[in-house]
């Protein structure tokens, strides 16, 4: 059995890990940067060292640091939490040489997973829908203009070395089309090397649902229900909740066995979560990507069903088969979540870096707060910006907002500025009290003016 | 509907009840005494208002004040919380004629289960079973002696007139029995002027097992399940858990339709808890109480039956049918309560007050905080001396108590003394985690000792 672990990760994902440690009696060794010395992570753990200066790349993602420290602290397993190293198939594979649980899937899952061409034939083949699109590269003009015309208009033209926003364009009609193919290949022959661009379908409005999936290395795998994210701005996400407004138990049973099979298809162990883009006037989703680890909204799964998913993550590291079978996941009641930052949301949410003088978190029924923050503690301005997760659970969606705006209310952060205003206009939102959004919610709607 | 609710408490219930009201949308008036200005139910309450000095008889419990406050702030209700007037027959009647709704059962229910002798008839005729005993006074020695030993002994000598552990006499046997009702008497007739005594019989070894009731103005009760409190320190709860570890289904559905009766036999209303003297040994229970309040530990049925207690206690003030029937509630988990008080364990549970300099509640996964406690909170010496509840929540008892471990460890209180080192060790301690105890644990198991 799995006796001590070191947690390579920082904030609150540290904490909630070390959380699950203490109450399965293993022992924690928290890493951490000379930024981060007086962080609660470094409190609570049984044992603490710092692996290097402030900036991640010398410190968090420091293998060398962290795998020398993980042989003289004779741990059993690394959980990396997420980001940092946790969809880092090289590090899996390294701490898989020194003979160190890697807490998390495969280097095969994490890679296959990760490039995203290889992810989207991955699941065409195993019957997973994807965005409709062409299979591959396409050979020249003409095939793009019949693929189109088969999808149907707008599409989006990607060039498959492409990234980060890089090498896309989207075409409305032939004409785009024509133009888009050409440009994008040029563009992506000078910007990368590599001309090819494929297409696929571009869907504008949609939500972001993705599922819970869990799997053991004994070729079980279970869903634990959808996620709803489609709250984002520039693509982070900012609110979630489960389950979503949008989705029946019909449609959280086709998604959630799609999901299944995606996980099947990578011999997936550990938990994971297959993103899906849902088209809510088709009625249909379509594949986006696979996370391959937890993820920051993970709690909102554990309110509604009642599993400790890094309690699980853990147990299946430790090559148990899983707890739960499908039939045993029963949904109860609504989960909410919103990501409070240190923001000013007021000022196009630049962050707030700085010394939270007080702080008290709300309590009470149906309240949830993850955080690493506490009085005096004084925020980095070198990683991301999360103060706290803040959810709230209720027997219903109505329920579950009623206490997110009291919670909201209660919360105290004194000395930096937080997107708490940003989240109590939120829950007065009459569209998204609806629950009829998607992603471009926050795009279409003016929450916050630099005036107010 | 009622939109505007006077919480005639202080400390956390008041808390607790503000963050209900607020779910709701009813607005809030707060009271404190001049010793409470900088409390937290003060700051959290839409309106707040100073009825008197620090003594709770001059402000707390100052029905002139709070009357004419309420006839003031024009607010509907007034819920009373516990403690102060939440069992106060004339005050609820007085609130009856102000035409102001008072947010728990009628004065009659309040009369009939607070005098102990009358609540024992009326449990008897409704069918409750009650602790084996003579019915009423007895008349002589010879009666007593026939009595004694249809029960068997022990039994109890009660003076009818006694209260606050006077008149009370424990008999193991015929000669014990003679001298002691003579005795009683003797005394009885000097202390009360009234030399009636009963018998009962006298339950050495039991657990304090209570039921959770609602019910409405329409007729409708339920039960939500029991708590167990048997861990008790000079009558005081300590520690609370549902389920009890010692009551099976079936127990549960006996014990569950005692106390629906108990509460049909008053024709109660709101929320009130039926305490049972439960034998283990004898797989048999009997009415001990009837608490005609919202309690303490309510939170712990809360979290296993996700039902809200104080808003339910509200909308049954507001004349509304039970939302809830006996079969909608089910029971899914384990929770338990443990009170932080601050009280210096290592010196008999001395009361330490004070300021609060550094405060930091537990987080995450199935824990909840009830408190008005916050960073620099100064703790009067004139109230209880409760700081926190700390509620956990597991799928078993194994996993409650796992989490009660780890949120004792991270809870934060400095400067004043506070019983999280008591509750620590409990949660250790191999009889009670085996859950086979009785209220004489405390009793009979050294747990904090002066030179530790």
């Amino acid at each position: 059995m799995i006796k001590k672990i070191l947690i390579a990760n920082r904030g609150e994902i540290a904490v909630r890990i070390i959380r699950a440690c203490k109450e399965m009696n293993i022992q924690t060794v928290a890493i951490y940067s000379e930024a981060d010395k007086e962080a609660l992570h470094v409190q609570l753990a049984e044992e603490a060292y710092c692996v290097g200066p402030k900036l991640s790349k010398d410190s968090y993602l420091n293998y060398t640091n962290i795998m020398s420290l993980a042989t003289l602290t004779e741990i059993d397993a690394i959980h990396p939490g997420y980001g940092f190293l946790a969809e880092n198939a090289e590090f899996a594979e390294m701490c898989d040489e020194c003979n160190i649980t890697f807490i998390g899937p495969s280097a095969y899952a994490i890679q296959k997973m990760g490039t995203k061409d290889v992810a989207r034939e991955t699941m065409r083949e195993a019957g997973v829908p994807v965005v409709p699109g062409s299979e591959g590269i396409i050979k020249n003009e003409e095939e793009g203009i019949k693929i189109a015309e088969e999808i149907g208009y707008p599409v989006i033209i990607k060039a498959t070395a492409g990234g980060g926003g890089k090498g896309i364009r989207v075409a409305r009609n032939e004409e785009d089309l024509k133009k888009g193919i050409e440009v994008t290949q040029q563009e992506a022959e000078t910007a990368f090397g590599n001309p090819g661009v494929y297409l696929e379908k571009f869907i504008e409005d949609f939500r972001h649902v993705e599922i819970q999936v869990l799997a053991d290395n004994h070729g079980n795998a279970i869903h634990l229900g959808e996620r709803d994210c489609s709250i984002q701005r520039r693509l982070q996400k900012l609110i979630e909740e489960t389950p979503s407004p949008a989705i029946t138990p019909e449609m959280r049973k086709k998604m959630g066995d799609a999901a299944v099979k995606a996980a099947l298809a990578v011999n997936y162990s550990g938990a994971g979560t297959v993103e899906f883009i849902f088209d809510k006037e088709e009625e249909t989703f379509y594949f986006m990507e696979m996370n391959t680890r937890i993820q920051v909204e993970h709690p909102v799964t554990e309110l509604v069903t009642g599993v400790d998913l890094i309690k699980e993550q853990i147990l299946v590291a430790n090559n148990e088969q899983l707890a739960y079978k499908q039939e045993d996941i029963e949904f109860e009641g609504w989960a909410m979540e919103c990501r409070i930052n240190a923001e000013d949301p007021f000022k196009n949410f630049m962050p707030s870096a700085g010394k939270i003088d007080m702080y008290l978190p709300p309590g009470g029924f149906g309240v949830r707060v993850d955080s690493a923050a506490y009085p005096g503690y004084m925020i980095p301005p070198y990683y991301d910006s999360m103060v706290a997760k803040l959810i709230t659970y209720g027997k219903d969606r109505k329920e579950a907002i009623q206490r997110m705006r009291r919670a909201l209310d209660e919360f105290v952060v004194e000395g930096v500025h937080t997107t708490i205003p940003f989240h109590q206009r939120m829950m007065e939102h009459e569209i998204f009290v609806g629950g009829d959004f998607n992603t471009k919610f926050l795009e279409k709607y003016t929450i916050m003016k630099e005036e107010d």
